[in-house]
């Protein structure tokens, strides 16, 4: 769906109001209607920008990036989003900071924001930290605005916590979209988060959490498959198994990667930590147990070695439905022979899906935007009109 | 005073006509009127941001920022200030900078102001050192500015020297006259500028001289309250003499930390470093007596345990008028119980005043803004009335 | 030649219909009319700014860089072309980001680009690594942005590779234009690069190679001098030789810097190491051989204190064309006495040539600009005569 009407005619028909002033967190705290939203202002604000029409909505003000984990995909996708919409951007580096102990994380939210119209966090490393992090932040601003202190409310946008990742799970929804050719299409349509072996280990869940979490909703046939061992939250299988039912479509668990694969329309197959084991290394940190930490360690990276033919492989790929399943990855991948000795993907695989996987990435800076768009106006459809209407130029051209 | 027309006026009625093309150092620098059109300017800016008005003067340009120490709350203000009238922030980190041994500050001042309009520098450790390098600074972009070599003149804003902190003790005034409801109430007004505890050492004394240096401008009562040791620099308590004396205000000094409280209307409470031990290190610096620095610190927090006792609690907030003084800090402070185990306030003082102490910081950024806008413009008044009537919105609004 | 008319008219005189939707690589990679046009257009874009013009040709939009050796000049000339032209700077700092060993260059390439519309990259190190990597980037980007992965073709600015420092070449030889008149003016001047003596080692080639394979091209008589062993790459010489024929100059090299310096109308002088130990270092890095690295390093610098005599002393400044060649310096130097004991440059000559040297460094962000402008239209001349119409104001002024 790439017609400018079509798309502000779904925003249109679509609830968004709870958005305003509203902050992005789980999707699985988001309505359909909400979801809808956010896919197709994404499409909407990407469809403007290739007109070449400015998507820009404030003159000034700041974009605030936390990021608590290395990162560079996240890091553009922010840092675009924001510049498309007007925001420059200021990073919270904590190293150059002077965060004191026990400073409150109401201050350190407040004093970054006086002039921030949104936040963006990433904390995905400690299970139970860094969703409850962002939830602190977003009540100090809150309290900060109606005190008068804050003169705008800043949004926040969870760009990755223990739980979920949002801005990828929608990113890769939208591009799942896109390839079948529209949302009603997900219906019937057998999506397979697999895990897959990878020489690191400790990645976080959220990936598969957030896709099980969400693909679920559209009425597709969602199976996750892991070797025993590396279940994900059961709070989260809750959810899926519920959105399933509610979508018409199914969820279902398995240890077999063979029968995940066989006949599946959609691949992402991802290494990631046993949730009990991420709990577990978080009580150590907690505890300040570093040699807990490194024998947690050792015992994870042995466990991870007897699943290395969990891979996706030419012999897997041919098991899916007439051997073309689209094959995802949210990158980086350790592709096998090139990244890794033996990783998460044959490179012949990955290279056969190289611009699907760069088209699914790129989803992510305007499902970003489109976060930001939507908490910041009551009419979000209307404004899209008004932009395309206001026809400034994003890039002056020649009269 | 919020209205707007009544700040132009203020403004208007000033002599600036020095601030034109001219840099920001110590408050002790400036006129009364001067300071005086600083404040008005600082609550117009903000008064047109909350009606939504761009302030935007810049179409292009940079804010060039050096922080020698670490600082969120600073760095955060400086950005929020450049961003609100069009510049963008470009950061000299002087561990990413090929600065070669021996390079001329002038070399460097003129490098990284080729398109600069403003250059923010924090510099406040060494005794006798951050000052100096902000005159040579100020000195190198004025030569290659006459020289033509710079096509505008970038002006210096101080972001805390070793003598004052000025954009502090600016918004610090700001507070103080928002929360007594006009500049003219301030006479009679008992303002405490008092010393607390603090388990690290070493804190600049820039706070502490700014506050005695400023606040007695304007018919105040001021009383700068340490224990005996704890001495500021000479010169700047010359200058508190001086003012008090043609405001027809006081200042004293007392080591009886309950004497400054009784009666208090506003309380400062804060640590810093003795002013000779500074000088101390410094020197051992220099030296490259790294043996001798060690030493020092174990005495200076040898003689820090000794004044535990200073510490604003309960107990001394009752001392003051009415037990209601505005309680202020600059933040982050060391709260007993919360970010130290005996700190230099009590976490029930600090969490009653919390509003208050972060609408306190968030004048910083508009103070800061105030400082570079009046540098722009021969009639700042008459661009401030130009802003309002030109009307551009900050974020765009529905139509 | 600062006429905005006479600019235009000069480059609409030219070729550049390559330079649309291209980079900015090796300046031997643009013809003799492409070279004119760029230098006319940073003139041009000074000119504007210096009328208080905005030459914002983007409303929104990235600047990305990659800096993978210290640099402030150069990130801050970025910076400043970035800002001029409407961009903002995403920074693409290696350290903090999650590019896993083994990740293609075609991947992260892609992935800092969704809103890119140009990157600079500094790679300067090892010899046949950086324009490779440059290289390497470039078919990325132009892979994506064919694919319809990426909506704008970023072009790449090359802010120095191990073989030409593009961006100081051509700063340089509009400097030397400005100061000599007009490019006409150039031919029958002498102009030297010369080697020069400094404590450290291993500074890159690519300063001396990028003026003898550009400086050559317009009709000057060119010298490379350098002692034995710090020969430059054969294949820039061929070059320089090619160009001198052609362009009805001369190029020549000496071991006798005295010979080199007589009546020389521009002295260039500054410390490289040979080529061929620089091959040998990227030998030695690819190979891990550590030691063999120390070895190379401690020989490099015996080998080096032999010519501590080659340096630009008044006594050698004194052989030049009326003892007044123009003295040049990329910086930051190696002043003897200054920020060396012994070093390239007396300190009375830097002095004396403090203004030119900061007047030639102030042509860099403007020859950045014009190179990506350039790349961004098809018809320049006419979009630099559409921006003056527009007349949109730089700093807002008082009306």
């Amino acid at each position: 769906m790439t017609d400018f009407k079509e798309l502000v005619n779904v925003i249109n028909e679509k609830d968004t109001s709870k958005m305003f002033e509203n902050d992005f967190m789980q999707t699985w705290k988001k309505s359909d209607d909400e979801i809808r939203a956010t896919l197709a202002m994404a499409d909407a604000l990407r469809n403007l920008r290739e007109r070449n029409i400015s998507t820009k909505i404030f003159d000034s003000g700041l974009g605030v990036s936390i990021f608590r984990d290395n990162s560079t995909r996240t890091r553009f996708s922010f840092a675009s989003a924001c510049n498309m919409l007007g925001l420059a951007i200021q990073d919270l580096d904590e190293k150059k900071s002077q965060i004191s102990h026990g400073e409150t994380v109401r201050e350190t939210a407040t004093m970054i924001s006086f002039m921030a119209d949104v936040i963006g966090i990433r904390d995905d490393m400690y299970i139970g930290k860094g969703a409850a992090y962002m939830e602190e932040v977003i009540e100090s601003v809150k309290d900060s605005y109606r005190d008068g202190i804050l003169e705008q409310r800043p949004i926040l946008v969870d760009l990755q916590d223990d739980e979920d990742h949002p801005t990828q799970a929608l990113a890769d929804l939208n591009h799942i979209i896109h390839e079948v050719g529209g949302i009603e299409n997900l219906k019937g349509k057998k999506i397979v988060m697999s895990w897959a072996y990878s020489p690191s280990y400790g990645k976080p869940l959220s990936v598969a959490q957030g896709t099980i979490g969400l693909m679920t909703r559209f009425g597709a046939d969602v199976v996750l498959a892991h070797p025993e061992g590396y279940e994900v939250m059961p709070e989260v299988e809750e959810l899926a198994h519920k959105y399933a039912e509610e979508s018409g479509g199914s969820y279902a668990r398995t240890n077999d990667m063979k029968e995940a694969f066989t006949d599946a329309d959609v691949i992402i197959c991802k290494s990631w930590a046993p949730f009990e084991a991420m709990e577990k290394r978080t009580q150590l940190y907690a505890e300040g147990d570093f040699d807990g930490i490194d024998k947690l360690e050792k015992e994870l990276l042995a466990d991870n070695g007897k699943f290395k033919d969990w891979a996706c492989t030419e012999e897997m790929m041919n098991l899916t439905k007439d051997g073309k399943a689209l094959y995802m990855h949210p990158l980086p991948a350790d592709i096998t022979g090139v990244s890794a000795e033996e990783g998460e993907v044959d490179a012949s695989v990955f290279d056969r899906y190289r611009d699907e996987l760069y088209r699914q990435a790129s989803n992510k800076p305007y499902v970003i935007a489109a976060m930001i768009f939507l908490s910041k106006f009551k009419d979000p459809a209307k404004m899209l009109e008004q932009l395309e209407a206001r026809g400034q130029e994003r890039k002056v051209s020649e009269k």
